[in-house]
């Protein structure tokens, strides 16, 4: 077991603040922190900003200039030991000349873990590992889901009135949750690599599912510029091609953004599993092969919400409930389960509760089902 | 306006504090507490602890001896004037030759308040009235609101999954909600006057509906003695008489604790309105006029629970939810309310959320109608 300082815990620390900086930006990269201290001092600190840009280490390394010879470098994830489009970060902090490096975690791609840590030490570098690990971790649960078992971090939103119903009988429902609640939506999108919807979203709502500057909140307006508003790619599921025609008018194309139509006719062909319906599963592995995808934010309505938690595809629930009683006549968030026993019913963790605005919004990781269960 | 000292706040604050020691045994008399401060010292101090024992005044008075004259006394709520079980307690301070007289608020009952103060002010007493009434009003709702209205004040009690379900289809339910949750339910009750159910509850569930101090929090169980534990009264409505044979068996009938059923062969007449169904409001009307309840902690099923919502009876919407999915096919909380439009949801006001173990309660209260809405 290793003995952090107490200055080693607070420049890590430090350099997980500064990954946070890249939240609304670096998808499907991960967010990454790094701060060069020598002699108690930070004298650099940067963190990866977006796909395509330098890595956290650069910034940082640029920041610190010659101050990096004989200093400690604080990664919150393990340095990059490939060639991609920017040279390796471990080849950067050796010709740097740091003395030590401190890194949160590993790399979580298991067939690279360890490699950049291994090219630091060969250099005569003193590397240790897993300081904060967890907080590292909370970072990018997405990223580390793809890495790890090659597919993406799913939230599902939903909202509902206090006794659980959707819409009234008829169908009306707008609106059940506040501007404050539709704005926290806002964020979560802005967050995410993909919104997943399908048609009858699209078309009955006339969706746009995109991220709207003047929406997200004053905080994440303050963070970064309106020039660096990233568009999360919309995956829309349209098993009968409701998306091929007809479709001037709908916000969904007359918005900026990049849509992906899984359907036959469309850009992802489905597999159809034996019910008829689009294999979830297959078009999840498919968003994280061809499209680098990893984390998935799902608006939708009770049939796709139903078919995710059955297929045990959904990471965390994100539901608002809004201060209102609707009765059971309404339209309940999930649908029918057909459960027959108690020990049945599909059990979550609560993780966050919290007021936003006039609502409450829960969040809540889905628990693996034993087998039994099922 | 007054201008309240610092010194003034605290000794309040502490005469609130004092106050809440009897939350669970004052029933149906209201919490109240007493400071007694000469020279910044509190020189008495005590509480009301129950119904035919004395009032919080009496105990700091007797608490601070001869150290009461030319001292202020801070009480959190008017001294009464009236001569009932105990002589008014503004004659006590009178008596005692305090100087000064700090009330949180005045008596709610219109037909009093202000005689106790006035009775102060004729003997030459200084009295100040409204520091930290919203504080001191929080402390006795159900009490202010049977003064005021003649009403017993609502706590509708109710338990769910994530997506608003009851129970399964197949009527299943045990247990929905943990442990933790059904014990914070035990302290609910115990602070209540009296609990309301149905005799379908009671037998389907064998329900005993009562107080038991191995199941009330070791918070609660450390405040007061065994010996002290109050059973709010049970009051079951039982339009159809089905307490009236085989009740035996009941746990209700065999367990401590007066019970008042609602029937035409039982303690209470109920009025039947054109429905067929028990006229709520009158029987809430009997129950304070004729049995001094004022605090209605109310335990049953979707039917008295929309019963309850649609005739506007109910204050306070006490939900828990359970960190599991149901789905649409079981059993809402309060079955069809037969809503055709938006503005025609009953609308709530959050006012607390927490975590219970592993579920979550909302504390949220009931908005108030408008006309139109109805």
């Amino acid at each position: 077991m290793f003995h952090f300082s107490d200055l080693d815990f607070q420049m890590m620390s430090r350099a997980i603040l500064l990954a946070k900086k890249g939240i609304y930006t670096t998808a499907p990269n991960p967010n990454v922190g790094c701060v060069i201290e020598r002699d108690g001092i930070v004298v650099g600190e940067g963190f990866h900003h977006r796909a395509g840009e330098p890595h956290a280490e650069v910034h940082a390394l640029r920041d610190a200039g010659e101050r990096s010879i004989g200093a400690t470098a604080y990664v919150t994830l393990e340095p990059c030991s490939h060639y991609g489009r920017t040279p390796p970060c471990a080849e950067g902090l050796i010709k740097a000349k740091v003395a030590r490096v401190v890194c949160a975690m590993q790399d979580p791609n298991p067939k690279v873990a360890g490699r950049g840590i291994a090219m630091l030490r060969e250099a005569g570098i003193e590397v240790e590992v897993g300081l904060l690990e967890a907080d590292a971790q909370a970072l990018n649960p997405a990223f580390i889901k793809r890495m790890q078992i090659g597919r993406p971090y799913v939230q599902l939103k939903m909202a509902a009135s206090l006794d659980g119903q959707t819409a009234l009988a008829n169908g009306a429902s707008q609106w059940i949750t506040s501007p404050q609640s539709r704005q926290n939506v806002q964020a979560y999108r802005a967050k995410s690599c993909a919104i997943l919807s399908t048609s009858k979203t699209v078309i009955d709502d006339n969706a746009s599912l995109n991220v709207r500057w003047d929406d997200l909140p004053q905080d994440i307006q303050s963070t970064y510029d309106h020039s660096q508003l990233r568009q999360p790619v919309r995956v829309i599921l349209d098993r009968q091609n409701h998306l091929t025609s007809n479709t001037e008018q709908l916000k969904l194309f007359n918005t900026p953004g990049k849509v992906l139509t899984v359907s036959d006719q469309g850009d992802i062909e489905p597999e159809i599993n034996i019910d008829g319906q689009i294999d979830l599963n297959a078009t999840f592995k498919a968003l994280v092969e061809s499209h680098h995808i990893n984390h998935l934010w799902v608006e939708a309505g009770a049939t796709l919400a139903k078919s995710l938690i059955e297929a045990e595809l959904v990471d965390e629930l994100i539901l608002y409930l809004a201060p209102k009683l609707m009765g059971s006549d309404g339209r309940g968030l999930f649908g029918a389960l057909g459960l027959e026993s108690m020990n049945e019913t599909h059990e979550l963790t609560i993780q966050d509760v919290r007021q936003i605005g006039p609502d409450i919004r829960i969040v809540a990781t889905l628990n693996k089902r034993n087998k039994k269960d099922k």
